[in-house]
């Protein structure tokens, strides 16, 4: 059982809302109004859910996050807002809370409206479920395309503590900033630390630009990505921005990582690392185009190390460098020295790294102080069976 | 047998750089020497080839074109420049041409150094079988995974003629512009008009950017990609560009579709036409992100007419338009209508479309006058088996 965070209670049930009978409505409540923050997608095609969560965190405080799976409740125009203000109404009114203060989240199918009559059905049972104790509930109901709940805990200094807990495996490409929401990760951070809304905030972003936006499955991204971030304060310790953003940031890379690993149909794992450009935004760019290369992608599926399609990919990325300079290992194996294959032998030896788990493609392109690093997986006949088959 | 052009002979034959065996070395060679323009990959990484090609078709006359298969010969530095050089010398010293008046194209796997004793030793072979109706040994010697030949002809007003003769299937995302070339993508076009250099190169952009720079198979551009104009004049037929355009974007148009139909393991080719924004620029960019969007061609290949992917790919784009006056088009199906589904009856009839070998995807956005299309292929287990396993 996964231990929870003081001043928090979770649940997660079967509403009906899958059609296979899981869980699939998620609640959780802080004991009083925690302090909140939020980021969303960037894609300006946004879910009912998206646009009511970003609205209503902008008061700093909630109490609580309702969340369900199977539908993602967008491009469901009036049918689909008036869904999502009628369950967290409901929830309100449960809980006796503001309305305001009930932060909605979907993932699922776009274009099928949340049906609300089952979430209202279900909120009796919902709410009586709550317990300290309920995070393995509340993390198996958001699961879609899932092949695992992801949950990751953090020490905070002082003795305050973060627990994490995300849903996402396909159309993983988060690009997530303040008032730009995107979704189909969700990730739901609480802690009982004491602080202020702008510092948590802060610490969100911080934490998530260095994981969240480094990943990616398939390069595209969701009407409905979330990250939420609340904070109790019944640890009674006051943390800064710059306490809490080292343990937050662990807690996503945990998460990120678990997401990837579970990108559909994905075996295998690499953490694109390049360096060596003027700047870190370069860096980024390279990294970003590499690990969403569809050619780099079926390679490492192929376990081939297909050193050519990195380069050409960090080639047309639209950032300058001297390819004679570049260098490319696989874990702690060089196959490209100054822009030339070290050998056959060497690429044979990076292929057998490539059959693991996960492993490190280091791109180094000169000799500048910007880097950036990228998580990527591999696309395969699995991500193609999921993806092709995922609405019918 | 496929009819040539007035002014060239071609060739093609094994020279042994293909470990299959088959045909896998071409050239043409105009009887005088013939206006020339190229346009080549951006792609920062740019084979021996190309960088050579480009510097000599500066010189606006060329009397040959060198092309091999088996070998990219990029990312092979001095030995792989040397390679090119030594390979068009021997064929300038056979012919008794000027080095500069050959130009050379490679297309095959990435840090392979072309062979150049095979090219030399088979040079007289490949000499003594040119003939002006070589034009298929040609189009075969010039292929990789590609399925089948791509060669194409239209008639210019006045009396001459305009033949086109391409090779591509993968990794093809051409972004082709003058001093900008990239490469698996290779194009040679031949006609028999009379035309000055700057009025070749002219039609030639405007050809290229209206047909193989909005094509996608997957994304990914090459270091090679290539697009060769040659003018013989032979007909004693003058043209402008403005003349010349038509026809020579008839030819390309019909062979970027060879192309994208020949997408490595495709089975479906959708024509992604969107409309309604600010500008062209815009809507080409939504295009492009629809077209190379993974889950859209996942989509594609599942006949499942999942339009909320399109509309999320188009949301992150990066250009603004209101999701709420979105249209989506299968065919002569509407899906989507001001941003909400039409219902399951539309798209299973849509669903029955995507069947089909070829049909257009329309994307309305809004009633501004831009307008742009793409085209794309859908990506299966095939492309999956294609390029897992490419290099082995």
């Amino acid at each position: 059982m996964t231990a929870g965070v003081s001043g928090f209670r979770f649940s997660g049930i079967a509403a009906g809302i899958k059609r296979n009978g899981r869980r699939d409505l998620a609640l959780v409540v802080a004991e009083k109004p925690a302090v909140a923050a939020g980021i969303f997608t960037r894609d300006l095609v946004r879910a009912a859910p998206v646009v009511v969560a970003e609205q209503r965190v902008r008061f700093g405080t909630a109490s609580a996050v309702l969340v369900n799976s199977g539908t993602a409740n967008a491009c469901t125009g009036e049918a689909g807002m008036q869904a999502t203000l009628d369950t967290t109404a409901a929830i309100a009114k449960a809980l006796e809370l503001r309305v305001e203060h009930v932060l909605p989240a979907s993932t699922g199918v776009i274009g099928l409206v949340l049906p609300a009559d089952k979430v209202i059905r279900t909120t009796g049972e919902l709410v009586s479920s709550l317990s300290p104790d309920g995070v393995d509930a509340f993390a198996e109901a958001i699961l879609t395309t899932d092949r695992f709940p992801k949950v990751a805990h953090a020490e905070i200094e002082g003795g305050a503590t973060i627990l994490g807990i995300a849903k996402g495996a396909g159309m993983i490409h988060p690009d997530v900033g303040v008032a730009a929401p995107h979704a189909t990760m969700l990730v739901f951070l609480f802690t009982d630390a004491v602080i202020g809304r702008d510092a948590l905030e802060e610490a969100l972003v911080q934490a998530a630009d260095a994981t969240f936006n480094c990943v990616s499955v398939d390069g595209d991204t969701s009407t409905n990505d979330t990250v939420i971030a609340l904070a109790s304060g019944a640890s009674e310790v006051s943390v800064t921005a710059e306490a809490l953003v080292g343990p937050m940031t662990q807690v996503c890379d945990e998460l990120a990582r678990a997401m990837v690993k579970d990108g559909e149909g994905a075996s295998h794992v690499a953490e694109i690392r390049v360096s060596g450009l003027t700047t870190d935004g370069d860096a980024h760019q390279i990294a970003k185009t590499v690990a969403t290369s569809v050619l780099v992608k079926t390679a490492m599926f192929g376990q081939d190390a297909n050193w050519g399609r990195i380069l050409a990919a960090a080639g047309r990325a639209g950032v300058h460098f001297d390819p004679a300079r570049a260098c490319i290992s696989v874990g702690n194996v060089e196959i490209v020295h100054d822009g030339l294959s070290v050998g056959a032998e060497a690429e044979q030896r990076a292929g057998k790294i490539m059959g693991g788990e996960s492993y490190t493609i280091d791109v180094v392109l000169g000799d500048g102080p910007g880097k950036a690093r990228y998580l990527t997986s591999d696309l395969g006949h699995a991500y193609v069976d999921v993806n092709a088959g995922y609405r019918s």
